[in-house]
């Protein structure tokens, strides 16, 4: 398959370029094909601004939204945006890897989104109408391809789990992972996260590896998070509140992901 | 008192540059010193790099969180970034003005924190042993302080609320009100977030401007959310998991704040 790694590091040298050089081997070595968007390197323009919409009349306030639909429906998008929507399209997979930094990912990787995320291309996306709130949440440009974070942070899992003074990982990637990956279409696997990332040695980066191998196998086959689709059922359109009758009592982020039954398998 | 306002927006005519233009107005009549980090405007660098650390050895790899704690040792930081550590430590209060984009905050705003919270500055600080984990979660460089958020938002608060389909509101700013601005010791006032921000007319921008004009009268008196304090016994450390008789049974971010009991007040 066509792999995308979308990747956020400062530094080759470091933990996070030893996990980007080792899965790039290890699925060129399986078969597939990879192509990085390594950030950093390729000094990936990070702010939005009206410079991305050259054709853009100047005379009119620039709008970041508006002027990002108007340049992709017109083919006007400065190239650096439309190479990244055309390698999004080519990939069957996306990974997208980063230090957790401040509980969200870095700048220059939100500058990724912020930018390539087009109006028309990631969102704005299909008819919005009392039975149907465009294409989003499960439908969308890129349905049908798969996604996953490789993440890494300084703190302990204890601090990120269920009762950890940070929130857990799960809450803390959710607005990425269902508002960024999820909406536009991607099926979302579980995310690969590395604790204590300062204390990573020998031993315990032969183990990373083999655990990370272990997931790069198994991108086609492992099961996304059931994320509700928003257009499917569960949903009041337009207020986008589940149906009563939908995790009922339940409220948060835990609602939006929907618990699959338990399917008995006679031996 | 001495307000600073983060603000992260592309476009001086739209409804955040009115609502910024509104409170800067709105706080000098009532005699506060108004300072304004106005990130488009200052072509804020968005992105920590190598040359956030201009004395560092450029023999050795370059390290995000090592080079900035030395840089803010040695006084020897860019001078914008050294700037706005400086407006902080002036600033009474910092409110932090954004539209959310993907669920967080514009590029340019996250790298004023990967780069304006430095190691030593923001983190970093305070002793770290079994019975105190740094001065963080409500002590730190910024106590005393007092931050709030006013955020724009396209979508409608029922998709922000409690069962919305994008996640409640204060979950999706959990890692920003929680994990950017009580970490290093500021107190969080509730968030001013405006919805539909796309279909504001004159009359919604003269009720909010009411609105928002109370917020700013009451900046010192608003209560603050009473998240937990790491060190003064809710957590055990270094698990940094809420104790058992703490919060018990709770689970995710909601744990975290303390509710406060009801004082019986005698007429």
């Amino acid at each position: 398959m066509n792999v995308l790694i979308v990747y956020a590091h400062p530094q080759p040298r470091s933990l996070n370029g030893a996990l980007r050089d080792f899965a790039v081997q290890h699925l060129e070595a399986a078969g597939h094909h990879v192509q990085v968007s390594d950030l950093y390197a390729m000094q990936w323009k990070t702010t939005i601004d009206e410079h991305d919409a050259p054709q853009r009349n100047p005379a009119e306030p620039f709008h970041a939204s508006l002027d990002s639909k108007q340049a992709f429906l017109d083919g006007t998008q400065r190239d650096d945006i439309a190479r990244e929507q055309e390698k999004l399209r080519w990939a069957d997979t996306v990974i997208f890897q980063f230090p957790l930094w401040w509980f969200s990912m870095p700048a220059i990787m939100k500058g990724w989104f912020d930018r390539v995320y087009a109006y028309g291309f990631a969102y704005g996306v299909g008819e919005h109408s009392n039975a149907h709130w465009g294409d989003r949440y499960g439908e969308g440009s890129l349905s049908g391809k798969r996604a996953m974070l490789v993440v890494t942070t300084g703190g302990w899992d204890s601090h990120y789990s269920a009762r950890g003074i940070n929130g857990p990982i799960d809450d803390i990637l959710f607005p990425i992972q269902h508002g960024m990956l999820f909406y536009p279409g991607f099926d979302v696997l579980p995310p690969f996260v590395t604790y204590r990332s300062s204390r990573v040695d020998a031993e315990a980066f032969a183990k990373i590896t083999r655990d990370l191998g272990k997931r790069l196998d198994t991108l086609a086959t492992t099961a996304p998070i059931p994320y509700r689709h928003q257009n499917h059922g569960d949903y009041e359109i337009p207020a986008l509140t589940l149906k009563d009758e939908i995790a009922t009592g339940l409220t948060g982020y835990a609602a939006h992901v929907a618990h699959v039954a338990h399917v008995a398998h006679v031996a």
